[in-house]
């Protein structure tokens, strides 16, 4: 999806909603399988998310009906909303271009989330792909975000700034985005100040704990710029019968604060 | 697998290879599938070999075939080589005991390679499973580990100098290796100084020039603490119909290399 699109996407449902789909098997109500949740969960939000972010770490571990599951959940979803593969990889260059092309090319996702430990060569394999993104990790919503994200790199603030500087030139703002955690809404300042028109994928509003406006105020760029992640506070909304219910009323709550900002 | 008996292998074979079974359906011999071709690279290196290294980038590619694929290779290897899933995994606690879930329970694996990029709560999961292990990436040996593992860190030398201190305290050495690259064979040194005792699982022996002679000197500990990865160097040996025959001589080559270090 070009940035162009999602620009228009984000203005016409007035939200930078994305929709996790952190599928649980302990977690679905009676008698429903899987597919049928993710289902009644995107039907229930089409119209309020932009994005949707299947974390490929619940899909995995149910072996190939997992990958089933998520594919058929992909096709599912359609051309309409940016669809990531949250995913987290990265490895040297040769292999770095086996996993984007699973994500881009075997399942038509828009986006993958990659890891940046391993530097440039691990990255770009994922830039050269039409209309695709790399999301790569900048600062992480999760306390282990203070363990090495946070340390003082000489010459060039923390490790974090470094790295978002630094992947910044290797790729643009047309195939680039990076993860900032919501938990860290104060830093979504100084993010800015480095990666000003970048689009930024925002975890940790839900059940992670971060505010909702004070990121939209540090964090949105002229044609939205923010895509705010919510999995669990939506998907899990209500464990009964009315979950899917429930879950479009978590989302429109997130979608309304949205919509004042996005006039 | 527990140290003491990747130990017992490795005095049992002399060797401390690890073969990676990278596979490439583009490189396979004439009218061969990818099963019977990595049956035959296995069948051609058991007795050379002390673990396996499948990575997952070539498998994923493939969708639910590769899966398939991947789940017949684990279990054909069987239970005297130390297997080792090369998937470069780590998000946020809650995500990464599923990660660890998928290549411990879902698939027999004994290992996984994961990024430390995110900090504590992102590795610790694979911890918690007897006789496993987290293989955490150190100094990678592609070029890109210049970008951010040799940063200096202000009052900790190196990125990579400080993730190997700070990730060996979150764990111990019956379930932690770390991945060094033969490629920086000076570096071993400096590792060596910092986890005396880890194994360390070393890629960039074969097709990507470091020398085994180096590394074995600069880093073996007693009980061998190292597992050298040769990938497409054994693999595609040959594109031949003799690729069997091949595999085992460079097998076989590095093996009697380590055997020398290991009377």
């Amino acid at each position: 999806m070009k940035r162009e699109k999602l620009a228009a996407i984000i203005q016409e449902r007035k939200s930078l909603l994305c929709v996790g789909l952190d599928i649980d098997l302990k977690k679905l109500p009676n008698g429903l399988d899987a597919l049928s949740f993710n289902k009644a969960i995107i039907d229930a939000t089409r119209d309020l998310a932009v994005a949707y972010k299947p974390n490929l770490a619940f899909y995995e571990c149910m072996g190939k009906v997992g990958w089933s599951l998520f594919e058929e959940t992909v096709n599912y979803i359609g051309k309409e909303h940016l669809i990531i593969a949250d995913a987290k990889r990265g490895d040297i260059g040769n292999t770095s271009r086996y996993y984007a092309q699973t994500f881009f090319e075997t399942y038509d996702c828009d986006a993958v989330t990659v890891a940046p430990y391993m530097g440039e060569d691990s990255i770009t394999p994922f830039l050269g792909f039409e209309d695709k993104w790399a999301i790569v990790l900048g600062l992480t919503s999760n306390k282990g975000a203070q363990d090495f994200q946070m340390q003082d790199i000489l010459g060039e603030g923390k490790l974090y700034q470094s790295v978002l500087r630094t992947v910044a030139a290797w790729g643009s703002e047309e195939n680039i985005m990076f993860v900032v955690g919501a938990t860290q809404a104060d830093y979504l300042k100084e993010v800015r100040k480095i990666v000003p028109n970048h689009f930024l994928l925002v975890p940790g509003v839900g059940a992670q704990g971060g505010s909702l406006e004070e990121v939209l105020q540090a964090g949105m760029t002229n044609d939205g710029g923010l895509l705010i992640n919510a999995s669990r506070s939506i998907m899990y909304a209500s464990s009964g019968d009315d979950f899917a219910i429930a879950a479009r009323q978590e989302a429109k709550k997130m979608q309304l604060v949205m919509s004042q900002f996005l006039q």
